[in-house]
């Protein structure tokens, strides 16, 4: 992948650097797997609702079935979302979660509530979601009933993005962090080490 | 509104009773809304995708901005989700969103996942959401912060929809529903009666 754009692919708002038009490319991908099956996407209406040219695609994606194993993939979030010691993760995972949604109107792991109830990409991003978050959750927790307690854990964070960045609570929105933090950190850790309230 | 279909407006699935068909129609509407401006949504394209025709639309809803107020409501949702006293609310409302999620594939406040970010019905949707649920739940609970708190108790509980409904959870798929209210109703109910714990 290239480390700069040249600027040749940029659209009306002058000079994107690398990193906004691979992030204008991605959320292109989004935008149409919400709205069509995967097979019907082609490369080109990427490129152009990202305003880019095809090629840059290829440039920075290499294949479109790179492009959308990057999508539909969580490895790279999960390694942002999970990377804190167990007895202190709960408060990393929100403060992770609200922190991206302050900064860039999404979290880790909000996408899976787009995820579409029927079609491939809603199964395979479901596969994906499974082995790569709530399966890794798992396999650090001690003590019984682990998978369920990672599925609780990650329900009670879903649903804090959702609050957050989706129906937009004005409450949550004036909250300062620290404050969202101490007040919901707790509801997921007392998932990840049950014994340790 | 008739209480009987008479089977004339039916489709190939054979006769279908009155509430099944206004059930066909309301997820039409859903269906639309998630894909296109509001706007833009005929009456003839939603009776088309029901498979009714559009005289048993209006027979049933009195008019396209009738139909379209009432799936953008939660009024009649907030009713029964919100149905109990204080002291027990929280396990309700965990049962409840369970319950419908198990008996019909969906729960009275998941759709406000699904509320499109931009256009006019993401905008109503939110503010019927903010009014009928938050705001409505926020006037039942006594001491401070009531507004936040109502919102992270929503947030946990639209977590759980949203785990078990689309993220499919495997192992709260598995689990009991008297186990998984037990788990999880308490952290709704921390955030509506902080000190009773």
């Amino acid at each position: 992948m290239s480390a700069h754009d040249t600027g040749a692919d940029a659209g009306a708002g002058g000079r994107r650097d690398a990193e906004a038009t691979r992030a204008a490319i991605l959320r292109a991908v989004r935008w149409f797997l919400a709205r069509q099956p995967h097979a019907d996407i082609t490369l080109k209406a990427v490129a152009e609702r990202a305003g880019v040219s095809p090629p840059l695609v290829l440039k920075y994606f290499g294949s479109k079935e790179a492009l959308f194993a990057r999508v539909l993939s969580f490895e790279s979030d999960a390694d942002a979302l999970l990377g804190a010691p167990l007895d202190r993760l709960g408060h990393h995972m929100v403060r992770h979660v609200l922190e991206t949604q302050r900064h860039d109107g999404t979290d880790p792991v909000l996408r899976i509530a787009f995820a579409p109830l029927h079609g491939d990409s809603g199964d395979v991003l479901r596969a994906n979601f499974h082995a790569q978050v709530i399966d890794r959750l798992a396999q650090r927790l001690t003590g019984p009933d682990a998978g369920l307690r990672a599925e609780l854990a990650l329900a009670v964070l879903l649903g804090f993005g959702v609050m957050y960045g989706i129906a937009r609570g004005p409450a949550m929105r004036e909250s300062g962090t620290d404050d969202l933090v101490a007040r919901y950190g707790p509801l997921v850790q007392a998932q990840l080490t049950p014994d340790a309230g």
